[in-house]
């Protein structure tokens, strides 16, 4: 029996007991980024963290205060960093925080740990900061997951109830049908619906071009049509990205 | 009129409105350091959150996301990094993380900008961040306060309030009377009373030693007597340190 | 008129007349990494570079000496760092390395600069350079096209070509199918083509987990089909190559 | 018998023979800083260098060479950063400096280490420095005391004496009365006793501002009464200091 | 036997087997860096590569990718970084990515490893590289050559053929008659031998001036006679090199 | 009139009345490392310095506190980093250092800056130090000298005078003829000549070898004849340093 699995509301007996009972330690990773028009700063870090709450009583783990201050956006992905409220630490500091928070982890004893991203310029520095950590993967007590991005697919009859109108890619996936939907359904009073758009840049690529071009992002921010989110489609969200993981956190670790 | 003061659950158009209405930004900034065996890691973090938030309407200023990981423990300001649960990061990334930070505000356009800490062991780092962040001082288009220490002294009445039986100085208000009784007031739900010690260390001194002896820290975690701490001496320094706080912010920004 | 399109082996007056001609500057990035049990060490590196060679003629630019050292692999993008022979460099420093040498062509007068990349790794690290290169977007003199993969993706036609049997996804064309067949094209000298396996590792998975476990990579190194390579499908992806990023680099810059 | 306590006059053969004897080595740690119309740039490193010095024999340690370049004044306790003459070194260098200087006494062999220091804005950096030297506090080997403060009260008889129209507090004591007198003790050739001045800034705050704003500092850069200063007081303020210290370094050490 | 000695067209089962043979491994290290009208970017790069892989064979070592980008021109040895063309990194990312380099080579397996350097600039950052990836010098698994210099000196009559009208000294040895004689034998294709210039500093000194003034340096690049140079004088340093350094790779390593 | 030319022991209305003046400033730069049997830790940080105050006054310069603790001794131009005693700070740590110190000469008011130092291993990151510190050469407000080594050559009658029986070469002069010569001359109370000696490495090389070899070092420390040392000797050394350097300071500043 544990009394929270919020690593912050804890004290410090109740993590040591935590780490005696062999429980396993989550990273809630996001950013405070810009969201459209109307959806909170906090998105990219709320999603996660509400995520490795509702999943840690099933995976024995307790989640840890979430990194907010993350890397910078980038103009396909995130809008840009060219957004007021868009606050973002530098590739390198990102690194090196998480390298010592994990570093932390191992040091309270933990031996399985996540580390659970929700934006996606995370990626890569994120890896970095594991594989310091771990010693340039030597170190073999500790096993740690690095989700960088929180699910590979899914299944065709999710897809079909959650776009029936077509999918656009992932890529355009920022502010909105698919975070709104899940914001819709996790917190809806922190999403401003009557200002939600249906937007998109006038020009997609593989490639990035600084300095950033407004072609290449939106005026409102949000990447795709926000109004297309409904708390059901959050819902299904929800559940199926709860399916997907919590099997391989017990498995992983 | 604003919607809310937690940047975080903001929109990037209301940072943006707040900017031009020439609204100030707060950056809270505390620790996930132990706090004896009755007191949340977050009590750090949540202690200036909170006194940020209840500032904001009256000094025109919205308040940024906590910065929670901070610099490492001392023993006997915070007991010590040897505690598990307590989980920092080296003082070389909190300037630089700090200093990004800042940056971003200025970018935003935020003209006033305090950083309001808890921590102590967060001192002059954060002063470091300020001047670096401002070019080494010669940036003028920006105020920024750095308020390592929240407050200065209270006065005679309000100390014998808080401490009938005599004062024992600031340093051993770790996890203490102060603290506990802050948390009874903005959050009991997060004391577990039961468990509150009255400790402290065996030795105390004006120097510090590595590695760290017990002798200097104590079992709890607490450095003073937790059990005198009382809602309403909570809420009596509340409204202490708001008396103090929020003629200063009006005055210097 | 211009002797050489590689700027290692032009003289000083060639690269100012270079830049007072308005060319513009491509910088390879690749890697020193395991490519199989019949590909050299320095495949990501000889792509890139010998891409942007071929193209330099069309899109009047020249050619920068490619940075071979680079990123740390990860066990499913590129086998992961255990294997001997690859030889990476972390990505703090890559990121250092990147942005000194932009500096540099910036200084030498080029306008148009593009950071042309084969190696997944350094994703995201080659941004963040060219974000602090350009002063986090604020220098408006030069324009920088971050290539950090090479393609979006091909028509249904070719993508039939290559892969008549299906296609397995772009992430295990490590060493396979892909770059094999290139090199048959580009380097046929190179490709110990009686090595060449067929591989695949045991387990796929859209995490990453250390210290890496070998069910997420493999003994080869190849991450997927090798022996389906030929020089006639190399010819084919070299041509589509050139064809999707010649009119890019012409647009762009 | 040692011929000299001083490690910079030392030849390295009797550095080896004051580790083999099991000696302590003190660091004296200062500044380069504005003290006034009337103490040298010197005084913080001037101060801890002889003070080290005069507690050597009778503790059984040597005296390394002072960190006199160190971190950056602050307009309350050193009158900041901006007079002429004040040389500073960044937070973060500082850090790095003192972690190799330990590191390398470390290597020497010496099991007993004092960092002693006089400019109150090295705090907590020293404490950081130290913390990264003993591998996050792991290394079992060396002892290391940390003096950021050289002393914690003086007594009441010694108060009465030297502050007879009452005490202003330590943190206005610099270039005033208290250093002046040390110097004229120590030091009197380095004093310009006619240009002392009585002066301080017409405001205090328990909280910092940048830019820096004239009202926090002075003009003189004294922040108290200079002229009160007298050479009994600094041989009285002397004779406390060793009263104080080197029982706690007999003791700890 | 061994397929290639360039360990970039190596698999990594042929890196592997070099290890398990106890074979070394070289790292040739240079410059992007001006060399006169007349001589390609890559000079300073290309001689210490091919010197390396000249002697690999004999010297039962591989030769690892050179490193290229290295530290800022001076305007004594190279000219000064103020020529278009020369693409240098800082000196700390240098000393950074040396480091990783050399400790990637111990993780291969090696314990014979030479850094062979043709850029003056790059004395004693190399140097401190091998110090830091070597732990100070306490790992005692490998041994590291640091050949900042190809040589010491040549003898008289080797002199006498090189320098019949007499020798100017290292020092102006820059793009001048040494490298070019070099390159005339090594790589011809690459001198554009009829813009070859007799140059020279107009102001030599044992010290060096920022910002760098034009008499320090040349407005070819070449700091002494180019023009001296024959494929015959090349093929003699050629052979005097080899001469002297064969001897010392076998008997050191 | 100026006091002193010691700037520590100056006020800071003296520092500010120096750079009124246009009068330029000198950083002597050295170490604390072995310097064999006989001479100090501080030889080559006292040589520098007494040097430039020696030659303040005809150049119209002050003298900064000397920076002592620098970069990593080498085997064969100061025995290495393996005597106790010698106390060194990494080469990055040096150069963030000198950029801090020089940027704060700059903040100043100082126009003209000479760096001038006396232990070789510093050489290179000297220059990058000032180098970023005038902004990568952009600089122009300064000028900077960078005295990596003091002097080019002595005339023949002096080095007849100085080496009757023949030059060894500079490589050897540590703790040898020369530096004890001098400290006979300026400091011979810190000269334990009794135990000077007549020392060499049993092998020498143009390169470097990691791990030290005992073989590349000596005993003692001293790495050639320091009984040749005479008081005379210092002398004449003194009277053509100065000869040689004070007329470069004053055309060159």
């Amino acid at each position: 029996m544990i009394r929270t699995r919020k690593m912050w509301e804890m004290t410090w007996p109740e993590v040591k007991q935590a780490v005696d009972n062999d429980m396993g330690i989550m990273l809630p990773i996001g950013s405070i980024e810009q969201h459209g028009y109307h959806l909170p700063l906090c998105t990219d870090s709320l999603i996660p963290t509400r995520l490795c709450l509702d999943m840690a009583e099933e995976t024995n783990m307790i989640v840890a205060p979430p990194v907010m201050y993350a890397t910078n956006s980038r103009p396909q992905s995130g809008g840009g960093q060219s957004f007021p409220g868009t606050t973002s630490i530098g590739g390198i500091t990102f690194i090196n925080e998480l390298e010592d928070i994990i570093r932390e982890f191992m040091r309270h004893g933990f031996q399985k740990i996540t580390l659970f991203n929700w934006h996606m310029e995370n990626s890569n520095f994120m890896y970095e900061a594991a594989w310091l950590a771990t010693d340039k993967g030597t170190n073999k007590d500790v096993k740690i997951l690095i989700m960088e991005t929180p699910f590979d697919s899914f299944d065709k009859a999710t897809m079909d109830f959650l776009y029936p109108d077509g999918f656009p890619g992932w890529g355009v996936e920022h502010a909105a049908m698919f975070e709104t939907a899940i914001l819709l359904y996790i917190a809806p009073e922190l999403v401003l619906m009557d200002r939600a758009m249906d937007d998109g840049p006038e020009k997609k690529a593989f490639y990035d071009k600084l300095p950033i071009e407004p072609q290449f992002t939106t005026k409102s921010g949000s990447l795709w049509k926000a109004t297309l989110a409904t708390k059901e489609k959050g819902e299904r969200i929800w559940q199926e990205l709860k399916k997907t993981l919590i099997p391989i956190l017990k498995e992983e670790l």
